[in-house]
């Protein structure tokens, strides 16, 4: 493990980083083709909250959150505090005192996976948080890890000054490089689907909008009743009807 | 796996289905002889929702929607669309669209054993979803399945045309052909746990009124004082006291 | 497993327990030396709730609720139930019939490592729960367990008599005869948050509160601009630039 | 639940279920369409063993093994004993005793959803096992179940009488009425799949027997060198390379 | 968390404990009255062993490894080393270095909540371990614990001088004052299970030889032919046999 | 998800990562500095095997097995395939035929998230594997995905032509530019281990041979005979030995 805290990492564009936050998880991952998300184990402690912001990471050892302070400090407005940990940990390394310092700083929020405390205060100051548990087990100060690294959440690399966006359905994260055109997919994304929303309430079919129904057939799907059915069944289970 | 789109089984009647699901999940499920839960994995992501239908059962391959967009059009109003995969898979099938487009069919909510994502949305615009995980991660459209076959969901088989109960305590499938006698059994359990509730209110202990303490007795079961059993576990563990 | 009800066990005296609980589970844990925690997978299912209370114990066989119905009889005015199985069980043990009784006797709560039911009437009634899980399966009541003897939960053991605090965070257990110290430590560690609350306000970094720059130091953490870093990863992942 | 067991269930012919599980769990079940494998949660106790049988089934509640005792008796030579619970449990709910009495009565071996114990023995003996645990926790004889009623294992269900074949790989079941066609399915499987062998041992590859360059051109995929890709990333990492 | 290191904790006898070692985990455990087990989370990496010895325990904070080298010195010849941490921790908290001091000393294996590395070294130089988990990640040496306090494993407390049990079922921890009472019991146990053997060896059942055919009739369990089933099943599922 | 075949990734030098490999996972991950390790999930199905090799990575679809095709004819002698699926998949993806095809080109192992299958022909014909399951479940070829492009595997990042060491401990990538550097520091650490163990046979402990007497101390941990934590455990649990 890198013993390092990097100081100045670019960040994405704040600007284009709002607008993205405000096409929520769902439609910017898809917009991205279907990358970034941190998966379904980080789930949000204030269910409500939709927010974008600038990732600033630290890995940590378990038990352990010595780097979430070192974290603080290069921490600047509009960013979003990223944590993970060199193995699976639970543990509550974050709480209201943290929150309240990042507050100061005009940190929006926090992701990770491990556990978090102080869930009834964090909701009352809101400061929003998505974490993969919530624990109110403390934590030491005692071993070495790193700030502004690139770490892996869910599966996904999330690098120092991505772009990084969380909502009900969870975190995706957009590289940084890649903002621009996260957005611009996001956009026509929308439009798309306000098109699809509209068809459907209209009573079109997926199958038609979509063109499935040549897909259904070409993989042998085949249409049949409820008798048909049950007489097909009925020859594969045998004499008698046994259920 | 059948590839296999049936178009019209029969279900259980609307009004029975409705007046079961005014008992609630827990009720039914008692007076069913305690089957037919689909088990704790399945959770609610709109609280306080409390609904009945008839299933219209999906089975996608992990990773693909196709087959939800075939049970679109195969349900009716009053179905509460079942979906499940051949193997687990936590995937993000559903969402806001879907919905959309079912709400104008007239059905009542979503069961599924995989993720779902707008789940924002989804309370926005009021359409129940019941699932295994919260997750934005999208699907493709590629690979066959069924729908209106029988499917597993928490180790229940679930038939279309079966009565689905939901609500906070998560869903309870009732067979078709047991809908009426389940209803009348879930009356009788009703009044009885009324006539319990003001028992336990006016103090009656469940000890007495289920006539427990004669099984305690038969089972073993003693009373000791505090002192007495420190007295035994002193000499379990040892002179000295160590704890 | 022993076969015993024990009648009258020593509480933690009510003032102290009801103090305790206004402090909150995290500060508790921290003030205990950072034990007593019961683990991230107790979580409320009436969220926004703080108790404290005494603890009463059951130990159940799985799939089993006897020893509750015994233990209802045991709980006194300001008591918590607190129950586990012989073996992982996430059935819904306990119902709103449980909680009517218990409420009626002046019972403030429940722990369990179970599965409960009824959870939208158990919100309604203002009966709080923590619970490892949601599940209408319900119980038979065949099999011998104990009442108000040691039991472990998460990891952590909890003796009848014991105070026990649960908020949003989950759920914390003290010793009976560290309830006075704990009490003691609780104040002071709430006085010191306040503190460090009032500096991360003004804008003071952990880093120096805690003395951990030198720390950061010691282990041999070294502070980078993000182009040293960009060059010493390169050298790392070879020519060419290769992500 | 129904509380019944049933006598004399019709069973697949042995002399079938013996060639079916000469070919192996993994080619009968793409003989039957993909289905019918019972998930990767049942394992081997005892690695090596390949056997075939027809199921006598038992649904035990938790932490119970009354109806295994039951199921005993309505073993025949050439069964194999499927065992569930109502809800999920570890506990050794089967050891070397069952296994000694089901030898006698020419059981070839068990599958269950549970924990078994005894495991040394069990390897001694050459009783072969498949199941979710191993556990030395023991059991109670109190409370109802079933025997010989249709189950669901790994979210498959399995009925009395139905092929079961069990080797490393886990464990599949054919429906009674489709062992013929299985049988035949598995056998044209086996040729295909040696012909396959042979081809890729002589450098053929996957791509081109399973015209599979088509599919990837269909889906967009490109082909590219490591400079290119490194250009690409390059660009959508940003500047200055970081990783 | 107790900082403290137990330099003395008196042993349970060790012919006593190679005696009942001698009985295996699962025979001990139903002695003791079907407790003590730690669980079916805790397997061995060198299947095969079976041993016994006395606890010396040690408790750890994740990812450190600090109180395991305080505990070897604690170790004597016929100890079994028992380590767990404060919140859950796969990491490799023990390796072959640990196993050379620990055989040095006469310590006869470990069990861990914890993961343990270089496996294969361990079956190479005979050292038996039960863990939790295999893991190559390495730990540090920075945050106190203890030795030769009481700690929790797998839900059942552990005390140091306790007696443990090993084998391929898992791990029992018997108290050591219950020692001499759990080796007679586990002898009349043992008698008892052989003579079961033999009376299922020559073909008697279960339900005779424990009764059990009373208890099926009390809990209204009913036999009935398959065809008696599948109209009784008919009837349920509705009429035109649908499966 | 790019979708992407990159066709010619550098590799690290074949004889460096076999002399790499005779290190062994738990060495290598030490000397990388406690990185690099692929977690504790990803286990061996043939125990024993101790292999290198370079990795070529595929990036599939959940229950899609097309891209390891693609993947098969990008390998070399020397390399080793590393699999993953855009979401969490345990289905068998990889068997046999694909070991047979991956034989014939020099391939030396697979390292897989998902499941494999054929896990005994696998060990009969002596393709090592390196799974988190083992799955009959059947794939489809009908998605795209990448190769050689990095993947993430148990939280870390795989890069083509990578170093991967795997045995019985797991899996171990060291990043291709840090191979030279990893051989060196293994060596390193080989000679200082087997310095330590020979200290330990001769008896010296690892509190005096790591200094770490010193730590226990500044850390305040306190040496106690059994009888003073008697009395200090008395004292905190209350007059009357309650237990």
């Amino acid at each position: 493990m890198d013993k390092v805290i990097v100081t100045d990492p670019p960040r994405a564009p704040l600007e284009s980083v709002d607008a993205l936050a405000g096409y929520g998880v769902a439609t910017v991952h898809e917009a991205l083709g279907r990358t970034g998300y941190l998966g379904p184990g980080i789930r949000p402690t204030s269910p409500g909250a939709q927010i974008g912001g600038t990732a600033v990471t630290a890995l940590c050892w378990p038990g352990d959150n010595l780097m979430i302070h070192a974290a603080v400090e290069q921490c600047r407005p509009g960013d979003i505090l990223v944590v993970t940990t060199t193995s699976s940990c639970t543990d509550g390394l974050f709480g209201e005192l943290f929150a309240t310092a990042l507050m100061e700083r005009g940190v929006r929020g926090l992701v990770t996976t491990t556990g978090v405390r102080d869930v009834a205060d964090l909701r009352r100051i809101g400061f929003p948080v998505w974490s993969a548990a919530v624990s109110a087990q403390g934590s030491v100060k005692a071993t070495a890890g790193s700030v502004n690294t690139p770490v892996v959440v869910g599966g996904r690399i999330v690098r120092p000054g991505d772009a990084v966006v969380a909502d009900d359905d969870g975190v995706v994260c957009v590289p940084r490089a890649r903002v621009g055109s996260a957005l611009e997919a996001s956009r026509a994304r929308a439009a798309k689907e306000e098109a699809t929303r509209a068809a459907f309430r209209s009573g079109e079919l997926g199958l038609d909008r979509y063109g499935l129904r040549e897909t259904l057939d070409r993989l042998g799907v085949r249409y049949m009743t409820a008798q048909e059915y049950a007489a097909q069944r009925a020859g594969e289970t045998g004499a008698g009807g046994t259920p």
